[in-house]
């Protein structure tokens, strides 16, 4: 590409997560970078932002040669911090956020912090994928990943996309060589099963501990992104941030006249 | 209705809310009412979840002759709580949330802890409601939120909606007489338009505060729920939470051969 682009990087495992540093390595080699990430772990934040307490942005010297951010809010707060008082309200070309330790596939969608500061990105109009590879460790190789991050940024940057404005994305955790290429897919049906371990504090009171597991409801949708996972590819599920469910709408019209 | 309903109600204001209370109210007229409702206030707290703390659950007395319980996290969390710890894992016949002191209508939906408490329950197949009102203070009316919650949800467990398991209903702020009547809408392409306050703590630190005006950025979409609202009308959006964006499929068909 002659043309040098603009993105913001972020990220939801934090600032100092190892999958931001393997995303940021990829971005620089398509244009100018900015990285605005949380100062501290936000999973399962979703599209939470911050509004009764003050926000601060901490400069960081963490990536060589890239503007970089810390920031006490929320994955959503970093994305709208960093178009309004960073980027002065211009928008950049792509916005990446990741890459997730843990998958994001099925339902996870809504829980993740990863995908929701995608979301909040292209609800202002910019192109955005989330990246989640299928290991939630820190020690979790992201080679692959960078091979896959790389090939579809470059396919977003040099084909303009029309309806495809948010990509999820999530890489089985394989070496390249046992990945089985990209499937464009839908969102699973999958989602977790809660079972709450019940525990008595050193106080005396009882607590309860998000724990379960995660199910996928509807196994034989092949064109579901679990599905993809399980069998060794890369699945890429356009999303977005309109949540009609357009179909009810005639179901419902009896209700005009309550 | 001969047989009694299993009702279970939430909010994102907290268990305190003058709306939670006016919601319990109406939705004791259907049937038996479970209350698991954040312990403090949760606006915009989005789909967020709490997974690295434990939670706690504190009987209340606050609603007369009503199982009621506060919850130290998310209203999401409550969801869960009482699903999976409460309820044992039996589903109840419908789920309530709110009355929210504040509109979520447009994109809204996203960061709302109301609607995505709604949302929560929607994906364990409960058909589900949240309700919201576009007055923000402590001391609105809710009185005629509760004459039109009562004909929705009425209209919900009579007649049984195939396709719209998920209601985003919102108020407008006027007395009865000046409601127009009902209007089944699509979300509004409505957002925030940031503008963060910028200043300087007593420590000298800088911070960001966030400010902003809500801004209907297509307001020619007379199906939008945003217009039905300024027009004098209640709305109500049918939602999902499958963010497939299906018509973009064929469109990123060609990355599989990236």
């Amino acid at each position: 590409m002659s043309e040098r682009k603009k993105i913001l990087v972020t990220n939801d495992d934090g600032i100092t997560a190892p999958g931001i540093a393997a995303l940021v390595e990829v971005a620089k080699e398509f244009g100018e970078v900015l990285v605005v990430a949380p100062d501290s772990p936000q999973s399962g934040q979703g599209h939470a932002i911050t509004i009764v307490d003050p926000l601060r942005l901490k400069k960081q010297d963490i990536f060589s040669g890239i503007e970089s951010y810390a920031c006490t809010g929320t994955p959503v707060d970093c994305v709208k911090l960093a178009k309004n008082v960073l980027l002065n309200d211009v928008k950049p070309d792509l916005c990446l956020s990741g890459i997730n330790h843990g998958g994001n596939a099925g339902i996870n969608i809504l829980y993740s912090g990863t995908m929701s500061a995608a979301m909040e990105a292209s609800i202002e109009g910019i192109p955005s994928i989330g990246f989640s590879l299928l290991n939630h460790t820190w020690k979790a190789d992201f080679s692959a990943s960078q091979e896959y991050a790389r090939k579809i940024i470059a396919a977003v940057l040099n084909k303009e996309l029309v309806e495809a404005k948010l990509l999820n994305v999530n890489i089985p955790d394989l070496p390249m060589s046992e990945i089985q290429g990209i499937k464009v897919c839908s969102q699973a049906n999958a989602r977790w099963v809660e079972d709450y371990k019940e525990g008595t504090d050193p106080r005396g009171g009882k607590y309860y501990w998000l724990a379960g597991n995660f199910v996928d409801s509807d196994p034989e949708n092949h064109g579901g992104d679990v599905r993809a996972l399980n069998t060794g590819y890369v699945s890429i599920v356009p999303s977005m941030y309109d949540l009609t469910r357009f179909e009810a709408i005639p179901e419902l019209k009896y209700m005009e006249s309550l």
